[in-house]
C-alpha cells in the first residue's frame, strides 16, 4: 500500500500558512511601527517570502501529493473541501513562473513608490510609465494562467480575489445596480443637506481612541486574539484567528473618520477571528473570497454602524468623551452620518454614491485589460467617466485617477469586490434581521453579540469551506442580487429625506 | 571557464539575511505587540522560519559554491572575509540533522513556558524534566558538531556565541578575575552604602520614556533607523543597520532601571546601526561574537552610564522631569548609582559584584555538560556555589537557579560572553581615553558622538571581518585581559568609597 499523501500535504500546507502569517505581519509593521529607514531590508524580506511561498505552493512532492490524494476521493467532506482550495491556489500558482512573480513584486514595490510621489504632485505622466509596466506584467500573468471556463483575460484576474466572478456576469449586476441607484442619487443630491456643523468638534486623539476601542468591546472583538493600532490608511491584516491586527487613523477634527474605520475594519477582524481555528494549519481557515470579506467590514461599518438604533445605543458614551456633542440627539446625529453627496474620492463617498465610484474603476480598468484603453489616455477617460457616472469631474489628478493606491500596487480586478461586498452585506443584514427577532431592539441597547454570533455561524466558521456566493445563498436563501441593496437604500434614504425613492 | 560561484553565494545570503531580519521581527513583535492568543501560529512562524534557514544555509548548491569560491583564494579581503564567516556558519550547520534543530526548537518553546510557571511557584522539580531534555539535545548538538581545535564539548556550544574562545582560557582569565574581585567585593560591602534614598522619587512613566528618548538622542541613535519600545525583559533585535528595534522596562518607582537598561540596550543598538550597510545583504554585517555585543552595552550602560561626567551633564535634565531630584549634586547621584552590594539576582546586581554571578554561572553549567552535575542536584549545587562566590546564599529557587530564562532556552554556553563584554567594555573605554584627548570633558558637557564615533570607527563599521579578541588588540593594542576592567574598579570604587583598593 503507498504512503497516504496528507502527511506531505499537511506539512505543506502548515508551512504556508505559517509563511503568509509572517508576510501578514512583515506587512503590518512596515504600516505601522517600522522605522523610515528600515525600507530596503523590509523589501527583501517580503520577495524572500513571497518567493519561498510561490516555491513551496509549487514543489513537486506537493502536486504528486494533491494529485494521489484527489485520485483517492476522500469521504470526509473537510477533507474534499480543503482539496478543491488546495487545487485552486496551486494550480494559479504553478501556471505562473517565478521569473514573473518576482517581475511583478519589484514592479509593484516601484510602482508604489512612484504613485506616492505622483499623487502629492498631482501628476500622472509621472506615474504612468510605472503603470504601463503593471498592467504588461499583469496581462502577462493573466496570460500565464489562462482564461477561466466562461471567461475572458481580465477573468484570470479577477478570479484571484472574487473565484467563481465573471465580467459578464459583473457587467450584469452592475447595469442594473446602475440603472436603479443613478436616480436615485440625482434625486437625493438636489435635496437640502441634513445639518452636520455638530460633528466639527473638537476631538482630541485620545478621546477618539478611547471610544473607538469602547466600540471593538461592544462588537466582541477579541482583544487576546487581535489589536487596534494606527496607520495613515486603516487596514485588517491577520496572522491567524488569535492574532488579528487592526489599524485605525484619526484627524483630528473629525472623530466619525476614526469611528466608521474602526467599525469597517472590526467587521474584517471579526471575521478573522471567527474563521475555523480547527483549521489554522491548512488552507480552509481563510475567507472564499475578497468580496464576502468586504461584506463583513461592511455589514458593521453601514448596515449597523450608520443605522439609527446604533446610535441610540452609543451616541450617549459618545458624547461623554465629546462634550460639544451633548444634546444631540440620536436622529439628529444619525441623519448627520449619512449624508449623500455626489464626491470625488471613493474612500470619502456615503453608501449610496460608493458603488457608482467601483462601477467607475471596473469600467476602466476592465478597458486597460482588454487593450481598449491606452495607459496614456486613462486621465482623460477617467475624468468622462467620473462626469458620466458620479455627475462630478475631478480638476486634478490627485482627486482623480491618482487617489486610490490599487493600481499601483497592480490589483486590477480588485476593485469589483468592494461593490459585491455591499449587496453581499445587504443580503446578508435582511436575513439576520429576518431569523433574529428583534434585531433591531437588540441594536438600539447596544447589545451587538447576538448578530455577531449569526454572523460567526453562517459566514466566518465557515472558511474555505463555501465560496462566497454558496455562503450567502445558504444564510440568506438567494444567490448574488442587488435587491436586498435597493430595499435598504429606498427604506433608509426615504425615511431620511422625507421622500418616497 | 566554468561560472562564477559568486552569484549563488550572493543570492543564498541575501535570502539568509533577509530571513534572519524576519527571525528577528518575529521575535521582537513576540515581546512587544502580538496578543496573547498569537503564541501557538507564532511558535509555527518562528519553527517556519528556522527550518528553512537551516535547509537553505546547508543547500547542496551553496556547498558547492563555496568550496569552489575557497579554491579560488579571493584577493579581494572583504570577500576572503566572507568566506570565512559563511564557512563557520555552514559548518556548524551542516553538522547537525535537521530534525535536531525541529526538536531543539520544539523543547525550547516547551521549556520557556514551563519554566516561567515553575519560576512563579518558585519549583525547580517541575522544571527540571525540561531542563533534562534540553541539556540532552544540546550535548547532542555539542556532540554532532564535534569538539572545536584545543576544546571540549562545552567549547562547541561556547563557539556558537564566542568562536575562538575555549574553556580552558575561560578558566584561567575567570581565576584570575575571582582572585582579586573577591577581596574587592568583600572589602566594599562592608563599608557602609552611599545613601541613596532621593532615588525613590515618584517617577511617572510618561517622563522616564520621555528621558530615556533624551538619552537615545544624547549618544546619536538613529530614530530613522530604529525605535524604541516597552516589554518585560529588555532587549535588542536589528533586522537591519536601518531598522533596529530597542526595549525597555519602566517601573513607576524606580526611574534608574529604565534609564540603564536604556544605555544598554542603546549600545547594542548603536552596534547594529554602526554595521558595514555596504554588506547589508552579505555574512558581514553582523557583530563576530555575543561578547564583543555586550562590550558595547556595557561601555554605555556603566563606563559612560554609571560615570560622574555623564551624571554631571544629565542630571539637570533628569531633575526637570523628576523634581524630587531637584538639589541632588550629581556627586551624591553618581555614589547613589554606584552602591555595591552583595545580590542574589544578577541583573539587579552592581558592576562590580556582576561578574560573580557570570562565574557561578560557568561553573554550573560547564559541570552539566560535561556530565559532572546531575539536574536533580543543580538547585544545591547553585545554592552552594552562591555562598562560595557571591557570598550570600538563596532562600527559595526564584531568586536562585529559576532567576535566568537562559537555561530555559538551552542557551549553555553564553553567559561567559557577558563577563567577556565587561572585560571588553574596559579595555575599549581604556583605549578611547587614551586616544581621545578630553574624552571625559566631552562626556562631562553631554557630548558623546566623539566616543560613538570612535567605537563606530574601531569596533562597528568592521563588522564580522575580524573576530572579537582582533577587534579588541587591533584598537587598544593587547587581546583579552582583565588588567583594564581591575584598574577601573579599583580606581573608581576607591575614590568612590574612599578607600585604597
Amino acid at each position: 500500500m503507498p504512503a497516504s499523501p496528507w502527511p506531505t500535504l499537511d506539512r505543506a500546507m502548515a508551512e504556508l500558512r505559517a509563511l503568509s502569517g509572517v508576510a501578514s505581519l512583515l506587512q503590518w509593521d512596515q504600516e505601522t511601527y517600522m522605522p523610515p529607514r528600515g525600507g530596503a531590508a523590509r523589501a527583501d524580506q517580503v520577495a524572500a517570502i513571497q518567493g519561498i511561498l510561490h516555491d513551496r505552493l509549487t514543489a513537486p512532492e506537493v502536486l504528486d501529493a494533491l494529485a494521489r490524494a484527489e485520485a483517492e476521493r476522500p469521504a470526509d467532506p473537510d477533507r474534499a473541501a480543503i482539496l478543491r482550495a488546495l487545487r485552486f491556489d496551486v494550480d494559479r500558482a504553478v501556471r505562473v513562473p517565478g521569473e514573473l512573480v518576482r517581475a511583478l513584486a519589484a514592479a509593484q514595490s516601484a510602482a508604489v513608490e512612484v504613485w506616492k510621489e505622483a499623487r502629492a504632485e498631482s501628476r500622472f505622466d509621472r506615474f504612468a510609465p510605472r503603470l504601463e509596466e503593471l498592467l504588461r506584467l499583469r496581462r502577462e500573468q493573466a496570460d500565464a494562467i489562462g482564461v477561466p471556463q466562461g471567461g475572458e483575460r481580465y477573468d484570470a484576474l479577477l478570479e484571484g480575489y472574487e473565484p467563481g466572478m465573471r465580467v459578464a456576469r459583473l457587467e450584469a449586476v452592475f447595469a442594473r445596480l446602475t440603472g436603479w441607484l443613478r436616480p436615485v442619487v440625482d434625486r437625493l443630491a438636489g435635496l437640502p443637506p441634513p445639518p452636520d456643523a455638530f460633528l466639527r468638534v473638537e476631538a482630541p486623539a485620545e478621546a477618539q481612541w478611547g471610544f473607538t476601542l469602547e466600540l471593538l468591546g461592544a462588537l466582541g472583538f477579541d482583544p487576546d486574539a487581535g489589536r487596534q493600532d494606527r496607520s495613515i490608511h486603516p487596514f485588517t491584516l491577520a496572522a491567524d484567528p488569535g492574532d488579528v491586527r487592526l489599524t485605525t487613523r484619526i484627524f483630528e477634527e473629525l472623530p466619525l473618520s476614526a469611528i466608521f474605520s474602526t467599525l469597517h475594519e472590526a467587521g474584517h477582524g471579526l471575521y478573522e477571528q471567527g474563521l475555523p481555528a480547527e483549521h489554522r494549519r491548512d488552507v480552509l481557515c481563510a475567507a472564499p473570497s475578497m468580496g464576502i470579506h468586504e461584506s463583513q467590514s461592511r455589514l458593521w461599518e453601514n448596515l449597523v454602524g450608520r443605522s439609527l438604533p446604533f446610535w441610540r445605543a452609543f451616541l450617549p458614551a459618545l458624547a461623554r468623551r465629546f462634550p460639544g456633542l451633548a444634546g444631540v440627539s440620536p436622529e439628529a446625529f444619525h441623519r448627520a452620518a449619512n449624508r449623500v453627496e455626489r464626491s470625488l474620492v471613493r474612500v470619502e463617498a456615503d453608501e449610496v454614491t460608493y458603488n457608482l465610484h467601483i462601477v467607475l474603476r471596473f469600467e476602466l480598468e476592465l478597458a486597460l485589460v482588454r487593450g481598449d484603453l491606452a495607459v496614456r489616455d486613462l486621465p482623460g477617460a477617467w475624468n468622462d467617466a467620473s462626469g458620466r457616472i458620479l455627475g462630478i469631474r475631478p480638476t486634478d489628478d490627485r482627486d482623480g485617477v491618482l487617489q486610490d493606491i490599487h493600481w499601483a500596487w497592480g490589483e486590477f480586478g480588485y476593485f469589483p469586490t468592494y461593490a459585491l461586498g455591499n449587496l453581499y452585506a445587504a443580503q446578508l443584514f435582511a436575513a439576520a434581521r429576518r431569523d433574529l427577532a428583534g434585531l433591531d431592539d437588540e441594536i438600539g441597547r447596544g447589545r451587538l453579540h447576538p448578530l455577531r454570533d449569526w454572523l460567526r455561524e453562517r459566514v466566518h466558521r465557515i472558511g474555505r469551506r463555501l465560496d462566497a456566493e454558496e455562503i450567502v445563498r445558504a444564510a440568506t436563501g438567494e444567490g448574488l442580487s442587488d435587491a436586498a441593496f435597493e430595499r435598504y437604500v429606498r427604506e433608509k434614504y426615504g425615511a431620511l429625506y422625507g421622500v418616497a425613492l
